[in-house]
């Protein structure tokens, strides 16, 4: 048996989501319906982060187990050739020790938001952005999120239907910045994040963005651990998976 | 009567190209009736650029006189209404003098054609870069670029449908850059361009940049003066029409 990480990017647009369902349609399914038709076995991939419907990735990762070792080059590019045409790519694929874990091992994931605020509708980047009307004050929201650094209870920030035990995560990184084409992105990098928490701390950034709250305001609804507290979730095309850390990088060539 | 230039964005993927024909499903026949539907009168769109069918833009300028004057913020909200569900937007709207023509006073264009060298297709970008197998040398397609600036007899990157009187352009500047991500782009700006001419440029460099060409090779198929010498032409969906450039850009209001 051979352990394999893969790094993959994929559109979320057209899938529910990451993880498997009865009514399939997921990215997870199709990542194991390629690897079936390249090799005969139905394993299950297991995933660094359970992305949500519509939600994209460029650095999602991803392990599997293959009973008959092949080439980890020769991996990714079967993958590839089954995945077509669904917008799915397998970037790399690399041989692990059995100790590797997708999900346990991962030491930080790094999320990007992105918005853009303009009168017109958005329309080449419309699937990956998030089109506000009124105009931002970026300055405040990077204040704003400085507020939330560090280790807290986020239930505020937490969808009811988040299935983490603990409510308390670490955020090591939350910036805001303005590209030359005035794109808005909100850095967000922590070792987990609760169910819907990126786009939580999104939805409450554009609210002191519009200036509807004041940057500190974010204090007082992180400390009310109140969901009822929280900004309208942000939309799910905003959001992309960006890389996922491990430990060790250089993993083991068995 | 009043005149108004309008700055506008679409995906050229829908559309077949920029200028109206029998057929339908241009991007100047989308503004049209966007037009006739907000305000009952059918005008002509004078576009900057006639973009073919795939390609996009960002920044396409064009102009327009309606007989019963309209504030340009509302006729820039009414055509955004009207043009929905197309990826068409109009960014803005303004008043110009009767001699401001989008296509004769412009001058400068400037393209992007951008390109991405790996091993997965591309899932995210795909609509909009082109994917490449080869790994490409920047700085050698960079150099190879600047033996092309200046004013030269352009027939070897011009189509054979081109219907421009002579193929003498004066290209201002061609450079080749890379971002964090690993896109390249080749930056093209001119006062004009003959029909295919980016897409002929970067199909050269792309020779240049996979070590086909080296970098001088650029000088004897521009002296060659003739299309066999030129490499096959870039695809459509990597070139994006950025911005259009006129004498003064604070045009009078009325």
């Amino acid at each position: 048996m051979m352990r394999y990480r893969m790094t993959i990017e994929y559109d979320g647009t057209p899938f529910h989501g990451w993880q498997s369902q009865v009514e399939g349609n997921t990215v997870q399914d199709a990542l194991s319906d390629a690897i079936e038709k390249f090799c005969d076995e139905r394993v299950t991939v297991f995933g660094a982060g359970r992305t949500d419907t519509g939600v994209h990735a460029r650095g999602q990762v991803a392990h599997i187990d293959l009973i008959e070792a092949v080439a980890p080059d020769k991996l990714r590019d079967a993958m590839n050739y089954y995945l077509k045409p669904l917008p799915v790519a397998v970037l790399e694929a690399a041989y692990v020790s059995d100790a590797f874990d997708a999900r346990f091992s991962a030491r930080a994931r790094h999320y990007e938001y992105r918005l853009l605020a303009r009168r017109a509708p958005l329309v080449l980047d419309r699937a990956q952005v998030w089109w506000v009307i009124r105009p931002l004050d970026i300055a405040a929201m990077h204040q704003a999120a400085q507020h939330l650094l560090g280790k807290h209870d986020f239930t505020t920030f937490r969808s009811g239907r988040c299935q983490a035990n603990s409510p308390v995560r670490t955020l090591d990184r939350l910036d805001v910045t303005q590209n030359d084409a005035g794109v808005v992105s909100v850095h967000a990098s922590a070792r987990s994040f609760l169910h819907h928490q990126v786009r939580s701390l999104a939805g409450c950034l554009k609210y002191v963005g519009e200036g509807k709250w004041p940057p500190a305001y974010v204090t007082g609804i992180l400390a009310a651990r109140n969901r009822a507290a929280c900004a309208p979730v942000a939309p799910a095309n905003g959001l992309t998976l960006m890389r996922v850390d491990y430990p060790d990088e250089r993993v083991p060539v068995k």
